[in-house]
């Protein structure tokens, strides 16, 4: 395949992935029976606007409802009232929202039903903070984890335990009601509890967890946080509360899943799918390694499978910060990987979020060619410097190779494509 | 599989991973045509007293030699003399026999055949200082770049730059004569130039490389190492330096090819392999984040094939000291895989050194299995805490899981086996 085919191709690939989780093809098909009473629609996060689109253009009867999504993310609906507000660090405007969702579902019957769409960023985006606390204090915990390289099941921990709504406590609010929540996934595992800190969903962690977090990042938190974590006495629901125990949860759409599209796509194209993992996580820099070892093992051995191949895989890497540079996690995999590499020939990857936006940037995510490498140095823009400086976003810039879709409206986390083309010249020397 | 049957088919891959790199086996294969006038063995690394056997043995004229290998790893020899030096920090033994295998590849004639024994561990175990340089001087740099995480090749560019008989010193010595290497490697990517910092093959690095390494590292040389660097004036042999274009080399094993046996003893049990890499590198930590992730997905989705499998690697790893514990990188990697694994049933690895020593001490690696976790948490052993203590060994040694071999005499890198095997409670939850 020539550059551009190759280039063609992986974003063939990456458009798969995201289409496969578009709210407006999967929410219709998970439409509940309408409820004798009420229906009331609430969610939270930057798929959850097109999900409220989809679901009330294809709901049979009645509804009100309030959604919140990140800014840039919303979708025009006639019924159900979308707020935007800020992502990753929580402002007034998601705890508003939040309050007036908490109000919305109290005082139902159990003829009425609550559907909650939540998807990938509700956990910023829904923020009600605890009594007692403000939402400077939740804010302060929130930038303290993000920057420590705690792990998002460490933060929905801490988040569950500092709010009024997660971990179930939107579900327990909203008894007697019928619960039923649609998720679309954008976690490793895709445990619903974890899933936008789970509001509907039994909350299997508990303060004392929340305690030692907080100890091993060695986060200082603000006195009041200080004082509910040991004070412990508003836990969130477990299993057996009766409050919860009727709550239904659906996956309509998962990192896997749109794996799985991207596999058909390259199949269709005769070249071999390898899905390595729906939940990779570790450093963006040293998962590259590893891949590009993968990388490297399919054009000299023909392993695990010949090319022409595409190493897929879904799931969150992080990147612990040492730079004060531009770029999300995907663009510093890829970057890492070109290093890593070294220009190895006929190999073509592409890594992009695909809710649109790779960290807190304008771009999805980033194109890597074999002459990536090549060419930044013809432009003097050195690799190495970039990704010690957390500067990936700059380094693609330079090369017009960032990938730029504009917010998708859903969220399935990660994709990775490692293509490995055919080698043209003659066989891998070995 | 039970326990004891996972432990013992693990065991049986990394030993038919070692039996397929044995000198024994493999140096009578390539002896070459005796030569007119004199044959002369020299050598250093791991494997290299077990080479000089073999060679002896099936050499069907004179010769005389001398080979360094590391303490614990001499084979019997009759003619061939083996010195054993220290290992990974050069020691004046070292430095004695570097020297005398110098004195006795120098004059000799157009028909004379130096065969020269390289393995892993030449770069420390062959060492002359350049003139000028005392072997402290070299200690010293060495040490520094072992604990900055420099990887093997900065390492090799420096050493090749401070040495009288790496980096193709030692063929331009033996210079006329014929001089064929017979190589067992334990480097990514085999290349002869690296394997024992290439002591008889060109070498494409510079003084100026050498320079970077040190600024990009932040080592202080000592004087006499700074003012060599500076000056510049002693360059390896280049490919076309007459001295060193007649040299040949042949690779005796690989890592791939010890993988490849591994792979055939799987599937002679009907357990699917998956060979990901034979020089996967990255921090071991992460490296064993990205393997579970795969290994999850095998268990989970039966891709990139479904279980029973057994996903398999070489190449070498790097421990990036915070602690100050007992283990080398493949026990590392063990039980960072046990953390993020969290016992995930029927999922069993074996990670060790083929040399037979994992870091420094005298196990080859560990095994894992589904209860490693749940078995030191009973004994009160703190995986995290042993992690981050770098104290992998010790963590291992209490719940009886250390592999000891022995040395092995030979080396072919690390070698990682992750067995996952099928459910049998019923297909796996989705």
């Amino acid at each position: 395949m020539d550059d551009a085919s190759a280039r063609g191709f992986l974003r063939r690939l990456f458009d798969a992935a995201i289409a496969e989780a578009d709210p407006a093809r999967v929410v219709p098909r998970w439409l509940p029976e309408p409820p004798k009473g009420r229906t009331i629609v609430v969610g939270a996060g930057k798929a959850s606007a097109a999900m409220a689109r989809a679901f009330e253009a294809n709901w049979p009867g009645e509804l009100k409802g309030l959604v919140v999504t990140r800014y840039g993310h919303a979708a025009p609906c006639k019924r159900i009232e979308i707020v935007e507000a800020d992502h990753p660090v929580p402002d007034e405007r998601g705890r508003d929202a939040a309050r007036r969702i908490l109000e919305m579902v109290r005082g139902l019957a159990e003829d009425d039903l609550v559907v909650a769409l939540i998807s990938g960023g509700a956990s910023a985006l829904l923020t009600a903070p605890a009594e007692g606390l403000t939402l400077a204090d939740k804010q302060a915990v929130n930038r303290a984890l993000l920057a420590s390289g705690a792990s998002i099941d460490e933060m929905n921990c801490l988040r569950k335990h500092l709010s009024a709504i997660k971990g179930g406590r939107l579900a327990a609010a909203a008894f007697p009601a019928r619960v039923l929540t649609l998720l679309i996934s954008d976690v490793p595992g895709d445990d619903p509890a974890t899933i936008g800190s789970g509001p509907t969903v039994a909350d299997p962690t508990s303060f004392a967890d929340a305690r030692a977090i907080v100890a091993k990042y060695g986060v200082v938190p603000p006195p009041a946080v200080a004082a509910r974590l040991a004070a412990a006495d508003d836990e969130t629901p477990k299993p057996d509360d009766p409050r919860i125990a009727r709550a239904e949860t659906r996956l309509i759409a998962t990192p896997q899943v749109s794996l799985m599209a991207a596999a058909a796509v390259a199949r269709a194209e005769d070249v071999a799918p390898v899905i390595l993992g729906d939940a990779i996580e570790g450093e963006s820099r040293e998962v590259a390694r590893v891949f590009a070892g993968i990388a490297r093992q399919t054009r000299r051995y023909g392993q695990p499978v010949p090319p022409p191949c595409v190493l897929l895989s879904g799931g969150e890497t992080t990147v612990t910060m040492r730079g004060k540079g531009r770029g999300g996690r995907n663009s510093a995999f890829l970057l890492a990987l070109a290093i890593a590499l070294q220009g190895q020939a006929g190999t073509f990857a592409i890594a992009g979020d695909t809710d649109g936006v790779d960290g807190s940037e304008d771009n999805a995510g980033a194109i890597l060619t074999p002459d990536t490498l090549a060419r930044a140095a013809a432009k003097g823009v050195d690799a190495k410097a970039h990704l010690a400086g957390d500067d990936a976003y700059s380094f693609f810039s330079a090369l017009g190779d960032l990938v730029v879709t504009g917010p998708t409206l859903t969220n399935v986390n990660d994709f990775r494509a490692i293509f490995v083309d055919q080698n043209h010249g003659g066989p891998a020397t070995i």
